[in-house]
């Protein structure tokens, strides 16, 4: 994740979240996975999710979930770390989260590993 | 809805209905209205539903969610009618819908009519 490493992360404040970024975010089988694997392992820097995925892929799909407010970048040495905000979406969305993973997983979704 | 009025209305098997389809769908206000009408007041024709919105527009919005499995479409008469697939989808994806309009209301959406 070269491209803006130092600027400033921007992350909307958790009352301005829209739901329909969140769901557009969602709608997405990576950006699924992505959020399976911080729900079950916790905080891991973007390189580290083993998804088969163009670095220039998994980039727009981490600021996808940042700008829709899903996930929290912070960087820490020369690593950006992933957190999901998954406390705060459930005080302004209740269960959604949640619901459209167990959706995923009567899907076609890949299994979380 | 002009166009394609007599061609025929293709409608996704539920059992091909997938999750992104419906969540893209459902990502947007007028047509989780659409569906809130539905759920509160049955099948309806196009033509009726009273939103301020071009026809083009209001046709795409149909569009999309019969193409997300949503909605069933039908002709009687010169009016084309839809109706929620609801029960299918919660076979499909039990509680997704209504999790998703519950998380509306949290929401800026407009007050279901």
């Amino acid at each position: 994740m070269p491209l803006g490493r130092w600027a400033p992360l921007r992350h909307p404040d958790i009352a301005d979240v829209r739901l329909d970024d969140v769901l557009q975010a969602l709608a997405d089988p990576t950006r699924r996975r992505i959020v399976r694997m911080l729900i079950a392992e916790g905080d891991r820097p973007c390189g580290t999710f083993g998804l088969d995925v163009a670095a220039s892929t998994l980039s727009h799909h981490f600021r996808t979930l940042r700008a829709a407010g899903i996930i929290r970048q912070y960087d820490n040495g020369r690593q950006r770390f992933n957190t999901l905000r998954l406390a705060e979406l459930d005080t302004r969305f209740p269960g959604l989260v949640d619901q459209i993973l167990h959706a995923a997983a009567a899907d076609a979704d890949p299994a979380p590993r």
